[in-house]
């Protein structure tokens, strides 16, 4: 099986990459070649026996996404996007790479399956940016699209296009919004919901860190394995099941600051929580004050995705896979 | 005040320049000048006093959007679509048109604004097509799209974009789903939802019609004198009070298949009632089965949008502007 990864140097792209050589296989099936492609140079991974091609790319560029699937892959994971504050702040690039090569990528597959055929599955990654507020206490399955970004536009449109793709049968697709992932591995950033991270993992090391809202915003999460879970299990699952409502609301865990910092004290005591500092931001507090808070994601649960049990888990799972199960705190 | 119609050789169109003219204005402002377009050539209006443009023109060839908004219109009707069977026989011509030409046309405007401040009205008709079985009883203003052709796919792509560039601030847009016109003047064609009307206008014409489908079946009905009042609600409106969620399900009627024809009994006599002949279509039988049939317009109605009242008024309201008040049957 031939898989090829769009997006493979960002930090979902590298854990995935790291399951499927852990794993070896999907559904039985080898991976016997890796294609990697993304705007910054991809690394190879380690202990994969089978061909890796990496590919520095600009999707929206003419040809690439023809050359992304030259290989004809048997999956395609499509992970890249321009994040939401760039493309709120740069409307052409915005468009360009998250609607514009997502299109060029859909329509190359098509073409393909015109000349010899050709039917990958495709798995896309959206986003619960998609939806915009007001909302219902929680988010059904079927809450309507009206995004308040120009990046959940952009990936509200790449969702209907997979649909419509899908139904046509030039490919399997499936599109999966994924909760805000945390604990996000690194530094600091200064996303907007970068503090959903920042106040876990800076005490974690020992370091302090700035709560810029109310302990009672209410936002909704999973942790990086369960992301790279939710693509392995859209890989392989029975599109049958899943119908022309091709885009699903994934699990995850609704839960307030508060909460989180309730976890953490369980799991790395006190003096991890005393690092976590406030200090009101109007900017932020406005922002996150858009958006949403909880999901019923009933569908993709019947459909055997699972996410993380508990807060506390989030903070093991980070715990065990980024610090070697140490805390410095 | 400048008018820019797209579409304007359309039955919708003509429609809606007849209102405009008669009217003279929109909202006390007085209609100075009307550019007219479609691909095929639009009629020049008479008894109009002011200036007429008419353009015939592909929405999708290269700088035609740019044409189109030259002289800088007040007010952009986007009424130009593909329709939904041809959307899905041609898959090019149905995105090139209905996706790429709106967005063109979106582009143009947000490009001249940023030349020099321009931020017209952009009333862009949008379809029940976005919508996909299975239903609710009623949809309801939040019923999430899930289109089940390319045309609707292609028409809740344009809505998001129309959404995301008002929110920008590059146009002030609305979108209005229309229920099904009935009953749509002309000739009977072979579009699926063709019979609707045809078993009404024929035998006001004393001519025979097939019904293929059975009495029960129930779909989403508005004169073609609602839709022209929608677009020019739609025109006027203030859009503070509509928000983010830029497209709105119009108002209309639910009605049986049966009703339809008992209302034509009332209106014309059983003569005409007579004129229906049944002939199940098994393949037109499968197509309307995954139609919308009922909704919940309530927003729309909160903003003072206004459709029939009764079947017997379509069926009046027909005979009044299609026939001159006279029934043949």
């Amino acid at each position: 099986m031939h898989v090829l990864i769009i997006g493979a140097a960002g930090m979902v792209g590298r854990k995935l990459i790291g399951r499927l050589v852990e794993a070896g296989q999907i559904d039985g099936r080898e991976v016997t070649a890796l294609t990697l492609a993304d705007v910054v140079a991809p690394e190879r991974p380690a202990g994969f026996g089978g061909k890796v091609e990496t590919l520095t790319v600009d999707l929206s560029a003419p040809a690439t996404a023809e050359t992304l699937i030259a290989g004809r892959p048997d999956l395609i994971f499509h992970l890249a996007a321009i994040v939401s504050g760039e493309a709120e702040a740069d409307f052409d690039k915005g468009y360009r790479i998250n609607l514009d090569g997502t299109r060029q990528l859909f329509d190359a597959i098509r073409l393909a399956g015109l000349a010899s055929p050709y039917r990958p599955r495709v798995v896309f990654t959206s986003s619960i940016a998609v939806f915009g507020a007001p909302f219902p206490e929680k988010i059904g399955d079927e809450f309507f699209q009206t995004p308040l970004t120009s990046y959940g536009t952009q990936k509200a449109i790449c969702e209907l296009l997979l649909a419509d793709y899908s139904r046509r049968g030039f490919f399997d697709g499936i599109g999966i919004r994924l909760p805000t992932i945390c604990i996000r591995p690194g530094r600091p950033n200064k996303a907007a919901s970068g503090f959903f991270s920042n106040i876990l993992r800076e005490p974690l090391n020992g370091e302090e860190a700035v709560l810029p809202v109310s302990p009672d915003v209410r936002h909704w999460f999973a942790s990086p394995r369960a992301a790279v879970g939710f693509l392995m299990h859209a890989a392989t699952l029975d599109l049958g099941r899943v119908g022309p409502r091709r885009s699903l609301n994934m699990p995850g865990l609704s839960t307030t600051v508060g909460e989180e910092i309730a976890a953490l004290g369980r799991v790395a005591g006190e003096r991890a929580v005393k690092l976590i500092r406030r200090e009101p931001d109007e900017t932020i507090i406005r922002i996150v004050d858009g958006w949403a808070q909880d999901f019923d994601p009933a569908r993709a649960i019947a459909l055997g995705f699972t996410a993380d049990k508990s807060f506390d888990d989030i903070i093991r799972v980070h715990i065990e896979d980024e610090l070697g199960g140490r805390i410095a705190a």
